[in-house]
This record gives structure tokens, C-alpha cells and sequence, in this order.
């Protein structure tokens, strides 16, 4: 069972200046050192004035109770079913290093590792060597290779000990077991086709893996190379066939950036800092009537259990936010992708609070943006997919469904 | 894409007195001038509390974000899911105007209009003709045109310049394409078959066009019709066999009466104001179990950006609650169809709210039926489809499912 889908023939063309403003893994929960979340803990005058003027509420990613990874919460606050629209852990890596994969790629994760001579796993991180090196073994790698089928290889440094390799060829497919066995002390798994159509691909990886096996061997610690997520990318609607908006991203982190060129967004430069980014926005005004804005630390100090420079970010983004409204725009929606509670280190499965402000909005009486007082707000608990009905709506570009 | 639907085999008959109260368009936003939606400025103490007694909520007539319709809003009250049971606006034409629709029925909306003498339109509502003129016109129409495949031609006045057309005859379909322009200095357009099955049924309709124009060609400024809203009725299942309720629609205007009449809902005779339908249903209490009461008022007032007027008939409607409940409903559940705030002038996508009374009612802590209090109450914000699910279960005619 899958949500409801927003009928094609209600959205119409039209203007608009719609801001999403996207604070990565901004909901929290409770830090028993503060007993309170990071944004109740967060002095941010400028939100909460926005969320008296607005509607609130809180958003569930994919459903209650799940966790979803970035792919699946931006696929849902870009207005796609994150359950059909799920996207592969290797097609993610490869967005992420800004590679442009064709629909006969097949991506996968890769860990640079190192193993002892018995051949078991002793480092999953190969004592995460420097980007530096990792890219001198990619290069090696793609340098001495030679794939089967007539496939090609390519492979590609993330950061420290992490890389994405993309095998492209004809007929493969995403079905094909991760070789990472995610523990020390046993050897690398063999890869082997989930279903009997990916043999050809899976032997192409085995090939792989051999070859590499050989290379690697007096590379210590980055001696072996273990691989994960196994995925082809499925061909996505564009944003702007779906919606009529002509989008821009605003994103300075690779992923993020690939997920909104997935659905054909137009992804702009990257900025230094927030206040360049509010400066490109302006210039672009008059190209593009939709605008996501990402931010990336509210996540990280998130995910680093950092309470305080969480809170700080908040704050940060805070004081943005006059500069944002000054653009005078239609919409504006301030949220998360999904929850990143300092105290889990972790992403969680709590619903992200959410604001939108527009002339044609019910306002609510939420007077703080927080989780706990956004959940009593007018919006109320909703699917995230829902979102963006919500800012199609109040940017009038929804007609009238059924007479 | 649809919501979960009822399971059958959960419903049982009974005995209930069920009061399903619509006030039409009654939910608003924030008017600037007053800074209250309709329901905030209304003085309305018996709804008041009311909501008290009950569980509050607010209901998406759709889903999020979508404006719908007064047919696929109504589907939604009476538990039918809106996406799939969309009704043609031809066929809402024809409930308007009492028509008797069969199954060999093809309903279009028809306006009267003005065409130059290149033939180009020059107004789309022929100057607002009066229903009189419309109504001779129609007459010498329905008299004179001669259809081909032995069809039979209906052609009812609505109001102004609006009618009804319906072309009975064997295998029709209602995949026609409109022959409104939907502007002016171009001509009408032909009526073309949007699927190869249809073009028996677009031959008839284009026949009825060049028989039309030969008629109406002195009748400036009615001299012309443009067509729009083809459809044919799709059979729904009843009322009744769905719910297992004996159902009376207490209505004064054609089309809910005829959208009543669809899910085969017995329609009571109209009646003049609020006070006689009370009585009316008091006589008809051992006859039915669930009275589905229609106010059109709230409505029209929105619609007209009337907000004084949509207030002083919600206080209207306040001032009969008592009556109502002196006939000691098991289950009184007030709500609206779909939004239509006045300062927006037209229908709207903001959820609706409701409240719910009965015994078995977990009372939550609401005081005020306003779209704002009834957002933070215990229904919280769920798909309207769902209302006759709890209205069921109220009512003690829902078993448990499964063991």
C-alpha cells in the first residue's frame, strides 16, 4: 500500500517563489543533560516569529517508526513515494562524487580494507588512509583492470578510506550480495547473484574483485577492497514534468546535489557559506520559482552527538532567515529530511518539524518551532510525500480536482 | 493510487440513529480584516459544546493540498474514495437538474454563448441570458434536433447560460474532448473522440453542433453552445450494501440531492429552511438510521467573499443544534464537505474540521469547533474517506477484524 499520488491534471504553470529550506537532521529528541530537544534548547527569535505566521506541523519520512537514510527522505520531500522511489546505496555514492552514471551502470560502495594473510578482514577502514592515497589506488586500479563482457570500470575516491566503483556494461543488474561481511576476523564474502538474470554482472565484480586482490597486495593497510550496496539507477520523472517548477538546488554536499539532479533539478555552485548562498538565490530569482536550500551540519553534529554545536547551527540558520524573507516569497517551508537526536548519534525515525508560511495559510497557534509545539499545529502528522502538495497548493498551482 | 478501504465482512446491521451534518464549504482561513476564520468569529454556543462532548479533528476531503470538487468531496463523507470514484462534470450537470441519468447516458455541461460572424466566440456565457431565454432555447432545441444511430437527445436548462446535455443511446462513452475553447476569438472546437470507442458517441455530439448552430444562428446572443465535461455515469455500489445503512439525504439543492441519489441514498423532499428539515427528519426516524443533512449557505457565502454572512449562518445553524440533538442521536457528527474560506472567494484545499459525538466518543480536551482547536483534537488530521469508518464504528456496527 502505497500513498495516494497527486493527480497529474491538478498542477498548472503558473510563477511562483517558493523557498524549502532543508536543515539535514534537524529533529531531536529530549538530551537528558538539558531535558530539552536541540531546537527547544536553540534561542532562534527569527524561526519562531516565522512559526507564528504559519502553519505547523511534523512530517513522517517514509512511514511512523522508520529511519530513513538521505535518499529516501529527500525522494519524500521532493514530493516522490520514498517506498517506490527507493535508490540504491551504490547509485547514492556515485552521485555523491558528482559522477554521471548512464542506465547501464552498475554502482557499488566500496571500502578500502585491510586483511591479514590468511585473508580475514582485521580492518574494515584500512585504518581510513588519507584521501591522498585512496585516490592513487583508484587510479591504479582503473589503470590495470581488465573487465570481462567487454564491461568498463570506473572508480572513484569519496573521502579516507571510501570509494564508489561503477561497472558499466550491457544487461546487469543491481541484484548482487554485498562482499563487506560488516565484522573482522573472516574473509571478504564472495558476491553472488540474488537472482539468476545478475550472474553476468556478479561475475564481472568477481573479476573485479580478483584482480584487485592482486593489486592491492603490497598496498598495507588498503590491501583488499570490500563492496556493498549493489544498484542500477532507476530512471526518475523529472521534478518540473511532475510539478511545473523549475527548481534549483542550493547544496554544497555532493549527495545531496546528485539527488536533485536525479529528478533533473538544476543544481547551482556550490557556496562558501549560507549568506553566499542567499546572495546566488538572489541572482537566480527571476531563472527558477522553486529553491532547495540545504543544510548539512545540523546532521553531522547530529550524528557526532554534539548537542551544542547543533544547537549552534540552529541559531546560525536563525539569523539567516530575515535575510531569506527578504526575497519576499510566496511559500516558505523551513524542515528537515529526516531526525538526527544528538543523543542517538544517529538518524531516528521521529517525524521533522515542519513550518509554512504563506498568504493563503490556515495560521495555527504554534508559537515556537520546536518538535513538541509543531505537533500540535495545523498541519498535524503527515506523510512527507504530502509536502510538497501542500507548497503546490499555496502557491496556487493546483487546480480544482473533480467538478 | 487509493486508501485502504473498509473491510465488508466487519460491517453488521443494526439499529442507529446516525446525524451526519454538512455544513458546504464551511471551513475558512484567517480573514486579514478580522485576523479569525468564519467558525472563530461565529458566536456558536451549542456547537461549542458540542465539541466539548465529542472528539474533534480535521479531515483532507482528498489528500493534502488537493481542492476538490463538490462530487469527489461528497464521495469522500459518505466513504467512498474520491480518486477512484471521480464523477464526470456532465453527469454533476445532470444530478443538478433532477435528471433521471440511466447507464446509456452521456451528460455534457453546455453554455450558451456568442459567436461573431467569422464564427469566432465572443463571449462564453452569451451576456448571462436569463433562465427564461435559456430555457426556450433549450425547448426549440430538445423539439428540432434530429440525432443520428437513433439517439435520443435531453437538454436541460441550469441557470443563465448554463445547461445540461444528455445523448442517450447504445455504447457511448464519455471520452470525448470539450468543445469549449475556454476563451474568446478563436472558434469552438470540434468534439474529437479521445479514444477510437468513443467516436460513436463524438459523431452524435458533432451532429448535435452543426444542427445547433443552423438553429440558434438568429438567437444572437445565444447563438451558439460550447460543450464541456463529457461523461457517462459509473454505476457505484449502494449506500446500503457498503454500510448496511438505511440512509435519507435531507438536501435542498439538485446536485446533492443527485449525489445522494447516485449511492442510492433515499432523497427527502425539499424542504424551505432548517427548522422544517429537523421536522421532516423527527417523522422519519423508524424509517432510516443515518440522515445525511445538507446546509449550502456557508458555501455560497464563501463563495461570494461573503464573511459576514458565512457567520451569521454558522450562528444560524448553531441556534438548530439543540433541536437536533433533542432527537437523541446514538451518533451526530458536524463537518463540512471541503473548505471555501471567503476571503479566497472559491473552494479550497485546507482540510476540513469535524467533530464527533457519541457514547462511546474518547472526549478529548477541545472547547471550541474551530478549524484551529479541531486541528489539536483526538481524530487529529485524517482522510475524510475515513469519517464513515468511525461514524460505523460509533454507531456499534463495526465487528472486530480478524481473531
Amino acid at each position: 500500500m502505497s500513498l495516494a499520488r497527486l493527480p497529474d491534471d491538478v498542477v498548472i504553470a503558473g510563477n511562483s517563489r517558493i523557498f524549502l529550506l532543508v536543515l539535514d537532521g534537524l529533529g531531536g529528541i529530549q538530551h537528558p543533560r538539558f531535558n530539552k530537544t536541540e531546537l527547544q534548547a536553540a534561542r532562534k527569535p527569527n524561526l519562531d516569529r516565522l512559526a507564528r505566521e504559519s502553519m505547523c506541523g511534523v512530517l513522517d519520512p517514509v512511514m511512523p517508526g522508520i529511519t530513513p537514510g538521505s535518499g529516501p527522505s529527500h525522494m519524500a520531500l521532493f514530493g516522490y513515494d520514498p517506498l517506490e522511489c527507493n535508490i540504491g546505496r551504490g547509485i547514492l555514492s556515485a552521485l555523491g562524487v558528482d559522477f554521471e552514471l548512464t542506465e547501464n551502470d552498475l554502482a557499488a560502495r566500496a571500502n578500502f580494507a585491510t586483511v591479514d594473510a590468511k585473508g580475514n578482514v582485521v580492518d574494515r577502514r584500512a585504518g581510513r588512509i588519507s584521501s591522498e592515497v585512496n585516490s592513487k589506488l583508484c587510479e591504479k586500479l582503473g589503470r590495470s583492470v581488465k573487465l570481462p563482457y567487454g564491461a568498463k570500470l570506473f572508480i572513484q575516491t569519496e573521502s579516507e578510506h571510501r570509494a564508489v566503483v561503477i561497472f558499466r556494461g550491457e544487461g546487469l543488474l543491481g541484484d548482487i550480495s554485498d562482499t563487506d561481511p560488516q565484522m573482522v576476523g573472516v574473509p571478504p564474502k564472495e558476491p553472488a547473484p540474488l537472482n539468476p538474470e545478475a550472474k553476468k554482472g556478479s561475475d564481472i565484480v568477481r573479476s573485479f574483485l580478483t584482480q584487485a586482490s592482486e593489486i592491492l597486495k603490497d598496498e598495507h593497510p588498503a590491501n583488499a577492497i570490500l563492496l556493498r550496496g549493489f544498484a542500477m539507477q532507476k530512471p526518475f520523472r523529472s521534478f518540473y514534468d511532475r510539478f511545473k517548477l523549475k527548481a534549483a538546488a542550493v547544496a554544497k554536499y555532493p549527495m545531496y546535489r546528485g539527488l536533485a539532479r536525479l529528478i533533473h533539478m538544476e543544481v547551482l555552485p556550490a557556496c562558501e557559506d549560507m549568506d553566499a548562498e542567499i546572495d546566488l538565490v538572489r541572482t537566480k530569482l527571476q531563472n527558477f520559482d522553486f529553491f532547495y536550500i540545504h543544510v548539512k551540519k545540523t546532521d553531522s553534529y547530529g550524528e557526532d552527538g554534539n548537542f551544542e554545536e547543533k544547537v549552534k547551527t540552529i541559531e546560525q540558520v536563525d539569523s539567516k532567515i530575515p535575510s531569506l524573507l527578504a526575497l519576499s516569497p510566496d511559500v516558505v517551508v523551513v524542515t528537515a529530511d529526516h531526525s538526527t537526536p544528538s543523543v542517538m548519534k544517529a538518524h531516528s525515525w521521529h517525524p521533522v518539524p515542519v513550518l509554512l508560511c504563506a498568504k493563503t495559510c490556515r495560521v495555527d497557534d504554534v508559537v515556537s518551532f520546536d518538535e513538541i509545539s509543531c505537533a500540535k499545529g495545523g498541519i498535524g502528522r503527515m506523510p512527507m510525500v504530502h509536502l510538497m502538495n501542500l507548497i503546490l497548493a499555496h502557491a496556487g498551482r493546483l487546480t480544482k480536482y473533480g467538478a
